[in-house]
């Protein structure tokens, strides 16, 4: 951590924040320049008393050096994280994953039909919301734990680990029970109670960035789910807000080579939610997959006009079985493997 | 809502929709032009249906025309809501409140100082964070109930009512206990079953803006609270993320007329968290009281550098009570009121 | 400037960075921690280097600690900068200056119709744009040579000092004959060229804000006008790129105790392009008064449906002439003047 | 384009506007629901007319449904333009071309010894600035005229098509003469003069995005240089300005799909720029291809650490053949070409 005092700062108080650097049990490093005087603290967790430090007048500005996140971190575990889903699916090594079905479980058939139509093409996970998150009231909510329970059937008769979302502490415990893997959403990433209940439990958990969250954030979530004893965090990249309006969000692709260099953890992405715009997933599937992904995951539907949220994104079962083959092609000019 | 379909579409293509739209139980209004049909399909909740229309692949586009709020809506209810919350304080009429108080609840004689700071200045609401959402899970956490026992303590020494922040729906229970507001944070804008819980009890409800949402999912996280029969709700802006990086955010002022056209509710903003830095909350706060606030949020501290969270953007007691001073000022130029 | 080296480099690296440093005339810093080491240098236009240390495989980070600028700087000039215009209108003191009138001038009765209108509210600068700079090549691009004769004239008549934008070199020139003060506008904010023009002149220059720009990409513009000599630069914030889409921009009202800190130049709002919606830009005027603004710009039109650009966030007479009192309390609020 | 009254129009006031659109030549028509009504106003260039309704007292909001933009769309014309550069190259085909080479032309050699590197690794076209946009005055500004005469003796030499950057209408005049392709800058994506010269030369121009510009509006751009009779026109991503701070901008290859989709013009990525981090340009650059780039540009530079502007993100020699192939293996991946 860098403090930099402002311009013309007396002794006395550069003194003051020397001494709090002492207290505080780290070596204070003073530069004195012809006006400017820098102060480095530099250590173990140096950088959680970054606000004690800006909170005093005579500092200008705090500099983080080493990153406010540990176990998260590559300098913590320099070899990528593999996790062991179940059903012998491993994430974080050379296959890439395909996770896909319905955006929401809407009925027994559906969920059946679409996953049939995943394993065929060639996904490895099967996909489906219990719990929605919807931005309006009004909209449809899901099927809730019944859904969970077609989920885990269709689990069983395909031979696919799923995975569904968690938005409340109650609903990871039914998660734990029914799913291989437990997401949580952009708009609960920073839910930390929710975090810490994901941390407690033992199944995977894919992490959802935040439409607002810097990468840096999304470690920080990482962190609480890893400080609670869980290690098995995916971490996922579905869009983030910006002005641009042709698209439904700005699916950030350079985030992954960014994580990748600051993280052992797998990294996906969600090209579905991320662009929006069923026309389009495709090719931003192909990006992902060139840009580095572990794994990504893709909205299907049999009969998208029909579905209760997030038609306009989910593929035709032929649009997705066309896009494996080509994914596949992708993966195999980056040193992956896709289909078997 | 208005459904443009894609140039050339053909008259079975529009036979299609316009089929849909009836039944769904909508009149179409079909308007040729030399290349491209539109169809509009107006009346109560036809936004529901949007993403049904977007899902069909001869519609190129769907356009909102009516809100897909109702009743945070102003078409609703066309008088301000006024909420009253305790001692006589009333939200949205012509008085301006200041909520003012540590960012953290940190001990019993921090609060309790800091609170009669805050009253003999004019602040009419005391707050402070009993339960903290921090970003990072090795950053202080708060006191939990112990801190909300010593708020309903101070509120009750300085006949003030009180405001604190609930992060899962245990804390809304609790909360709903010891303090006048239940405040939602930022970062749960989007925590739906949080937003219920608020909704179902009874005390009034601060809800902030999330750092990327919308003017309108502002107004659709309300809707959620409002459709549980809590029609208390405060909105607030808190600041949202853009590029800038010279202040810790961008506080958007611009959405206060804008809100203020668009629902009854009264809106409060935050400049201690807005900008994010010491010397400018004060000019932050005149410029939300000449934009129409119904009241701001202040942090103040009697002991910044020893604060253990947001040091940096919390007043000293000196600076608080000259500004108080400062917005009566600009409160009587607005018509409005401040200090009595 | 602070240089973070990667983690566990080695002292032979260590020295490489450190002999650059003293190569360019600077006294390397060392700070040691465990596993990191920084090195600071510090001194005039150390800054400058900073690709030059970013571009060593050995360097993690480079922080930036003094201004890339100088001449702009509060630390260069302590004073605010008074700009004396002509018919004894100064900007930068405590008079708050309205500059007004319509978007484009479309005819020279226009003008003095508007003019006039501007001139009895209280306005003290006749605003009118004679080059547009539209998005679409098919709108209508201004009256060129001859509205900036009609500027004048009206200048004449009405005894206001006059501002107009000029987009290219060639415009520059021509408008320094014409009016008194020269408008960059946002789009051009990076357009170095007729920055530099700009310099090379002598009349006022009034630098928009890019709508991407940061703060101290701004103060960078500026520094490139007053690198030619022309130190009678006024700064605008007239909105900026959000996600937001309720508004036609952000108007970032933080930015105005920003720059206020880090420079000397007088700043001015500009509200009728900052939200973009007529019936919201008066209280947007009121919160830029009130956050410090030494002047606003707005947009006035007799007849708006008529006007052949920026119709929707024009305002009417009526409105401009009860905006005007409505802002002279707000500037007494807050120790200013507006009107005589 | 869609006009959405105000509730509770009056038919007086709705009249108003139906007789506005007649007296333009259209048809309109009118959608009368329980409370709304809208009126669609459909046909050429409608949307032109968009200002001339919402500055109607009436009107509550205007949808475009057409694209204002004409030569540069799909529409207008619908296969992909295919560019012939010189020297037999060809861009908007099945190859896709990598234009590498310095940040600038710092030297004669430099730039001979860095286009042979470019040339054997199989890059096609040899980039390098002689005019450079800094947003310091104080930086490194180009060798000017003298940079392009090294240039055009370079690409004789090597047999390589040139570009370099324009940011002046003289420059324009300059380049036209000595380069084969003129790039406009991301600075001056809305430098409307000079996308005007632009348009009105014979060579290919090559126009980046504006960090802060839409999809829509950097097709306007285009149209700007169409509409003066050039129709060789490359269009550029390079990254746009977000939140996010680990990467230098944000680099939008969402935008490649929905371009391909809204125009015809050729699509050509910027990793370099867009990332702006030298480990990470390699991994953007096949993410680039993958997303159906027809072209890229890639800064390659023999001793980054001596660059004079640019250097953090310039790649090594080494790398940048190495990259090549792993490029070549994902063009064909997408069944493309990129190296022969």
């Amino acid at each position: 951590m860098i403090i930099t005092l402002r311009k013309g700062a007396k002794q006395k108080e550069i003194t003051a924040v020397t001494e709090k650097v002492k207290g505080l049990g780290y070596k204070p490093h003073v530069s004195k320049g012809e006006d400017i005087t820098i102060i480095g603290m530099i250590g173990d967790s140096a950088e959680k008393y970054k606000e004690v430090f800006e909170a005093m007048d005579v500092v200008e500005h705090v500099n983080e050096i080493q990153k406010p996140y540990k176990l998260a971190s590559r300098e913590f575990k320099r070899e990528n994280t593999v996790i062991k889903v179940s059903r012998n699916v491993d994430i974080g090594g050379k296959k890439i994953h395909v996770m896909a079905g319905p955006c929401a479980i809407e009925s027994r058939d559906l969920l059946n039909d679409t996953g049939k139509i995943v394993k065929e093409a060639g996904g490895t996970i099967l996909r489906g919301g219990a719990f929605k998150p919807r931005s309006s009231p009004y909209a449809f909510q899901g099927l809730g734990e019944e859904g969970l329970k077609y989920m885990e059937e269709a689990g069983e008769k395909l031979h696919m680990p799923t995975i569904s979302e968690a938005m409340t502490v109650d609903q990871v415990e039914l998660l734990s029970k029914y799913c291989d893997i437990i997401q949580i959403g952009a708009r609960n990433m920073q839910n930390y109670d929710l975090l810490k209940a994901a941390g407690k439990q033992k199944k995977p958990v894919l992490l959802k960035r935040g439409m607002a969250a810097t990468v840096k954030e999304l470690l920080l979530s990482a962190e609480y789910i890893l400080s609670q004893g869980n290690y098995d965090v995916i971490l996922c990249e579905r869009g983030i807000r910006t002005f641009e309006d042709s698209t439904r969000f700005t699916m950030d692709l350079n985030a992954v080579p960014v994580l990748k260099k600051f993280t052992h953890l797998p990294v996906v992405l969600d090209p579905s939610h991320g662009i929006g715009i069923r026309e389009h997933v495709g090719t931003m599937a192909k990006a992902s997959i060139a840009v580095g992904a572990d794994g990504i995951i893709i909205e299907v539907h049999p009969r998208p006009e029909e579905a209760l949220s997030d038609g306009p994104q989910s593929l035709l079962p032929e649009q997705f079985r066309n896009l494996m083959k080509e994914l596949d092609l992708v993966a195999k000019a980056v040193g992956r493997e896709l289909l078997d």
